[in-house]
């Protein structure tokens, strides 16, 4: 018995009856180096509170760290990386090979000899979570009231909120996201307790850090994380080259010592399809779309280098919320890829 | 401004005050697949309990899946697979990138031509958790009492259980963890929900279903998953080629029955040193060895091919419970690797 390495690619997608042939004859990744670290992190002493279990004794445990894996493709180019963060309930999944088994942004922009990191946010994956309440509540030191609100979406939340039709299960005609993969997109979505965390944001402050020991570096986020990376900027912009905010909400209420702030740094935003249309669940999108337009107004008027990239008036149609695993999400990040080489990149050296 | 990728590589572990001058100059990886996919899941119905937030609706969610990255080497040899499992209150952040910045056996095993798949245990990072027994208690509608033990080890418990020194923070003399990288460490310790999975554990159903999909796999354990590549086993043995078990607590109560299904897949049990003379903090390491050479006696004594490597008679000193992220952790890797060569790849073709 040996091994088949083709065939076992495939054969991890084999429940949902899709191998991409694309997929299997790409050529091999050249890396140059590859691994993981955390940002930030601090130190928290606690006392364990009665009826703890052995493991859990007085002594210091560290919270609020960022774990963040990535990847440098050989060569000799200097290029500016791109740190990625995902949105609610989800994790660095979220960029990583599709539901359907298709190769995701972080290999894609790879392949396109970018440096890419990916980040979990702060009480989410592998980035741990800070259990102290958890934990005073179960020994009743604690009320109960005192958990965090943790939001896990539902499938069929996640349908329509994520645009993938107006009612679960019935998809949108021209539908981008995969949906017969949909099941694998409900795996990635997990527990998400921001509501626990401080302010601001340690993803916040892990992000502008990051870039800054990148000495460099072009941030992304989406949905829950859209804004991230702009509020990062107002943190600490010194390193950080590229604000890329997918299907965010943006604030309406920034100041113009904000806006001038962020209008040193190219911007781009970016909404995919059926706005308009959707029917409001948590979300309205047509007005989170229109408020987003009017940030990128203001950013220009300020004399910023800011985008909209509204997916349908460029073309692409059918896009999804999830638009990084649409079926032409290659198609979406090439319109990314250009956007860095012509406003980032060009500007950083 | 530009990217300078070798100088970022060092700069996330500035901290450190360490770069391994090794590691950059390392050849480049050539990598013939890599991805991320979901292994097992099952659909639940929640409800929403009095006061939830809006995105808490009745509807399905999906948990116990398991998260899993690969990387395959390129190349037109078909080699066994290495599943590899980390231990309690770690994610898969334990093979990567060691704590003071060297290569973690993720990488080493995939630059020996293995196939690398890094699985995070269900109910621990991007695997997620069942958050509805936290729901409800919040609610109210739930007892405290409900909620599960979640497991964070301190620093100083850590310390002594991992075998750094027999006290905090003194390290044994020829201690082989990095410890002046144990803040990097504490990063990665994560909380453990483990308490509140069903039986079986769904990570060992998962395990098991792995090794199927891939048509054979090694599978390897560290500490709390130590024994799950055997108990995958029990469960399904089909194809599982090869039982990798690191300092764990084995089970002295098995049937002659499940033996004889052990006896039938290669197996090594392997321990670092300060086994005898470590104080006993919730593990006694002394018995805990003592327990595991008894199970290899065991298969052997059933025509099992087993084998116990005691790191300090293979002449490897100081080697802690963390012996993959030790500095000695690519010897302790070549020795594992022989191994398989010897026991696991050869028995498979």
């Amino acid at each position: 018995m040996g091994f088949l390495r083709l065939a076992s690619v495939c054969a991890v997608v084999a429940s949902l009856g899709v191998c991409s042939a694309a997929g299997a004859a790409e050529r091999p990744l050249v890396i140059g180096s590859q691994g993981s670290f955390f940002v930030g992190g601090e130190v928290k002493a606690v006392t364990p509170p009665p009826g703890a279990s052995a493991l859990q004794r007085a002594g210091d445990i560290t919270v609020n760290q960022m774990y963040v894996q990535y990847q440098i493709p050989a060569g000799p180019a200097r290029r500016l990386p791109v740190v990625m963060v995902h949105g609610c309930c989800l994790s660095s999944k979220t960029w990583e090979t599709t539901p359907d088994g298709r190769m995701g942004w972080n290999e894609y922009f790879l392949r396109k000899d970018r440096p890419v990191y990916l980040a979990d946010q702060v009480s989410r994956a592998r980035s741990g979570f800070d259990p102290s309440v958890m934990a005073a509540v179960k020994a009743g030191t604690t009320p109960p009231s005192a958990l965090p609100n943790i939001i896990s979406a539902t499938h069929q939340l996640s349908w329509v909120l994520f645009r993938f039709g107006s009612s679960y299960p019935n998809a949108y005609a021209d539908e981008q996201f995969p949906v017969q993969a949909a099941d694998e997109l409900y795996k990635q979505m997990i527990p998400d307790l921001n509501a626990q965390l401080p302010t601001p944001n340690p993803t916040l402050t892990n992000m502008a850090a990051l870039a800054r020991q990148l000495k460099g570096a072009i941030l992304m986020g989406h949905s829950e994380s859209g804004f991230f990376p702009e509020q990062a900027a107002l943190i600490d912009p010194t390193d950080i080259r590229g604000l890329i905010t997918i299907e965010a909400q943006c604030p309406a209420n920034l100041t113009a010592q904000q806006i001038a702030t962020l209008a040193k740094i190219p911007t781009l935003v970016m909404f995919g399809d059926h706005l308009s249309d959707a029917p409001t669940m948590i979300v309205n999108w047509q007005t989170t779309f229109e408020v987003c337009n009017a940030f990128v107004e203001k950013v220009k008027a300020a004399g910023g280098d800011a985008q909209m990239m509204h997916l349908p008036k460029m073309g692409l149609r059918g896009n999804s919320h999830m638009l990084m695993q649409d079926k032409n999400n290659l198609q979406v990040a090439d319109l990314i890829l250009a956007w860095i080489d012509q406003h980032a990149e060009r500007k950083a050296h």
